[in-house]
C-alpha cells in the first residue's frame, strides 16, 4: 500500500514515462493541492528546443493558469529528480509550500546536493523538502535512459567503422 | 556617445518601460548575438499571473525559438536588474556566454549579491558577468515605481478613512 507521497511520486513517474516515450531525459512532475493533482509536466527540452522546458516549469505554469494566480499557496510539487537552480528558483517565486523529489542530482541539484536555494536565508519564502521518495525507481529510469543512449552511440560508431 | 554595453542596456530599459506601462515591476531584457538584438522580454508576472514570467525567461524562450536551439551559444543577455535564482539557472542551462545587468538586487540577486549561480563551480557552464551598466537609470526606474505604488496605497487608505 502506497502512502500519499509515494502515490503522487508514481503520478510524477508516469509523467517521466511520457518524456521517455519522446526520447527526452525522463523527468516528470505533478503539483498537488488539497490532495488532488492540479498540474502535470515532463521534460521537453529537445522536442521544444527550449532550455527552460523542464518538467517543474511546465507544471508550475499550468498550476498558475489553473488557479489563476502566480501564488501557488498550499501546493506541493512532486518531481522524480531533484530540481535544478532554475526550477528551485521558480518554486520559491511561486510560493510552493513543499517539494518532494525522488532521485538526487549530484551534478546540478539545487535542493541540498550542489546548493540549496529553498533554504537560502535571504529569500522571502522557504518551502520544506522531502527527498528520496521512490528514489530507486526514479533513479533507475534515468540511469536506464543514459545506458540505452550510450549503447546506441556505441553501435552507431561501430556501424560507421564498417562502412 | 554610448558604448555597446550601454546601447544594449538602453534597449533593455525600453523593454522595462513596456512593463511600466502595464503597471508591472519595470524590468526588461534583451538577448544579443553578433551585435544584434535577437530577442526581447519584460516582466509580465501580474498580467499573466505566472510566477515564471520574468523578463529574462521570456527573452530566453524567444531566443531559443529564433535560433531553433536550446543552446544560446555566443549570446549575451542584457537585463536592467540582477537576475534571480530562476533566471540565473536558466541562463546557465541555455549556455548564455555573458550576462550584463544594471541595478543590483539586494533581496534576491543570484549573480553575486545574495548568491552567485553563474559562478557555481559544480555547474557545467559559467557565463561571465558585467554589472552596474546604466545602474542609476535602471535603479531609478524601479525605485520610482515602488514610490508611486506606496503613494497610491497611502492615498487609497486616506480616501477609505473619509468614507
Amino acid at each position: 500500500m502506497l502512502n500519499p507521497d509515494q502515490k503522487f511520486m508514481r503520478a510524477a513517474l508516469k509523467q517521466a514515462r511520457h518524456a521517455l516515450a519522446k526520447k527526452e531525459v525522463p523527468i516528470g512532475a505533478v503539483i498537488v493541492k488539497d490532495g488532488k493533482v492540479i498540474a502535470r509536466g515532463y521534460n521537453q527540452r529537445e522536442m521544444k528546443q527550449d532550455a527552460s522546458s523542464h518538467a517543474e516549469m511546465t507544471a508550475i505554469k499550468k498550476a498558475c493558469k489553473k488557479l489563476g494566480s502566480w501564488r501557488l499557496i498550499g501546493c506541493q510539487l512532486y518531481v522524480t529528480l531533484e530540481p535544478c537552480a532554475m526550477c528551485a528558483g521558480a518554486i520559491v517565486l511561486a510560493r510552493i509550500e513543499r517539494v518532494i523529489f525522488g532521485a538526487f542530482d549530484q551534478k546540478a541539484g539545487a535542493c541540498g546536493t550542489v546548493m540549496n536555494i529553498l533554504d537560502q536565508p535571504k529569500l522571502n519564502h522557504h518551502p520544506t523538502i522531502t527527498s528520496g521518495i521512490l528514489e530507486e525507481e526514479c533513479s533507475a529510469m534515468l540511469s536506464g535512459f543514459f545506458q540505452d543512449l550510450r549503447t546506441a552511440e556505441k553501435n552507431k560508431k561501430k556501424s560507421t567503422y564498417l562502412v
